[in-house]
């Protein structure tokens, strides 16, 4: 048995599992932004690597295949970080393909795990307190994957086309089945049968699964469209792919920043007790943003979401 | 708290602390190779360096200073060892001075953690069963040391010379207070006072603490020098340099085979009932080895005392 340290407070624990350019740290990004760098450690589990780019070259599975990494000590890790351990983290370096030296990480209040695998064993999944999928169409994440590969990690669009190809079967052996173990799941999508302009953002659809307890959506959503009918916001019993009940979110992208408005400042003002003294130190600005200097009110709302789930856990914890 | 795996049995812990170049991989070499790799995993703790080769040279202090350490890690690992639990081991690579690509390292039966701080924080220590520490004469040391670091790693006499003096302060407050908290102090050196042939091997000195349960010894040297009066092996109650009581056994170098021979057979005899259905895989060759092919009895013998040791924890465990 490990000894607990300082205070004796575990970190909340939310993990963001989903593909290949599915947009994780994208998402990781904006939370951390906002509730500070001080308070929240995020760590990739990509980098639990058992071989270098070197030897996976020789052998029959992609770097997603749990064969293919060093599953137990990703489960150790998460262990000591949700009792508040430090760990000393592998690291993978993209742009050589090795293994390189490892890096301190001391967990602070808050713990964001993102990456491909954090939900694939029990034992992982039972270190969080908070779990989400993200799950967008593939065709998109395929655009995205091509997108990011080429610009920033030095690939053709032939290479990371025919890269995803090989990978699919173990994306569907390993990675989607984790959807099945999430709170949340998240999808960004452009809304079918609709036409809106070229610059609209993605919508998001938020299923939201009875496993933990969300905030009250309906009353907010009335609050912001109070006319009922078709808004851009909706909140709609749901039966999912495995017939399951869930709430799904619908937040469209063409939802006006007036609408938008009302709901955030709703789930602000339900994040306020929980949030207490820190609550002025949230950075607002920083929800929302992708790319360039984008903004998007969908993104945002999700982010704003996994805030209030954040806060509320460490809440509970404290009380 | 982390699960333990596979038997749920705890695998037996032997320390081996001492300063630099002080005999700790030549002891422990012999133990591996006795023992065998497939049941024995031996681990080096002096690769948790904080810091690389180049930026240690802007700090103020040595690669001995715990603070240049990650001792918290250290602690995690040896815990997880004793739990039966694998580790990914950062790994310092002495050619270069750079910290590398860690490995996974899984705990079998028996493991032998040398290095120099493996005793230094009361959480290291109580992760294991057996404790040495090597304290040979700090000339001696010295002058290993010189050959060491000029043969294998490439520096001068006058390089090594003056390392062990920045490195003399450290020695003194963190690794020397170590030998506190052995239940064994090993220490080789010539006998004083007495013209052996050159040749002659170190003589070992061991003081065996009542913090474990020794096997009884009288009778065994009785047994080998049956006249008593001035023997090459003798156990005699003795006071410590800090006052506390011991027994100090004294294998001279110049024991002669017939006496060795009896004292390692009555040893290895005890040894019997614990080796179990592996006492005959046992390789009693490997032991007393040092340098290029040398022999040295009171090597095997402190060996062999810690191989009784080893399998007696294991024993007692078992029972």
């Amino acid at each position: 048995m490990l000894r607990a340290r300082g205070s004796g407070r575990r970190p909340v624990m939310l993990a963001i599992a989903g593909d290949s350019a599915a947009g994780k740290t994208t998402l990781t990004r904006g939370l951390v932004q906002c509730l500070g760098a001080d308070r929240m450690t995020a760590v990739c589990v990509d980098d639990y690597h058992r071989y270098d780019r070197g030897e996976r070259a020789g052998r029959p599975f992609t770097a997603l295949h749990p064969d293919c990494n060093h599953i137990d000590i990703m489960e150790q890790h998460l262990q000591l970080l949700s009792l508040g351990e430090p760990i000393l983290k592998p690291v993978y370096d993209h742009a050589t393909g090795e293994l390189v030296r490892p890096e301190l990480v001391e967990p602070r209040d808050f713990v964001i795990v993102e990456g491909l695998l954090p939900l694939h064993t029990r034992l992982a999944r039972a270190c969080f307190d908070i779990t989400v999928y993200l799950d967008p169409p593939e065709p998109l994440r395929h655009g995205w994957k091509v997108q990011r590969d080429c610009q920033k990690r030095g690939y053709t669009p032939e290479q990371v086309m025919a890269e995803l190809e090989r990978r699919e079967p173990e994306s569907a052996a390993y990675i989607r089945p984790q959807r099945r173990w999430a709170d949340i799941v998240v999808r960004f999508a452009p809304v079918a049968a609709r036409h809106d302009p070229p610059d609209t953002p993605l919508s998001a659809e938020l299923l939201l699964r009875p496993t933990i307890d969300h905030p009250e959506l309906g009353p907010v959503i009335d609050e912001a469209a109070p006319g009922g009918g078709e808004t851009a916001m909706h909140l709609r019993l749901h039966r999912d792919t495995d017939g399951r009940p869930v709430d799904a979110l619908h937040v469209h992208g063409y939802v006006s920043p007036e609408e938008s408005q009302v709901v955030k400042k709703a789930i602000w003002e339900r994040l306020g007790p929980r949030a207490g003294a820190g609550a002025g130190d949230l950075d607002h600005e920083a929800l929302g943003r992708f790319g360039e200097g984008d903004v998007s009110d969908p993104l945002a709302i999700t982010q704003l979401l996994l805030l209030y789930h954040l806060l509320d856990a460490d809440h509970r914890q404290a009380a």
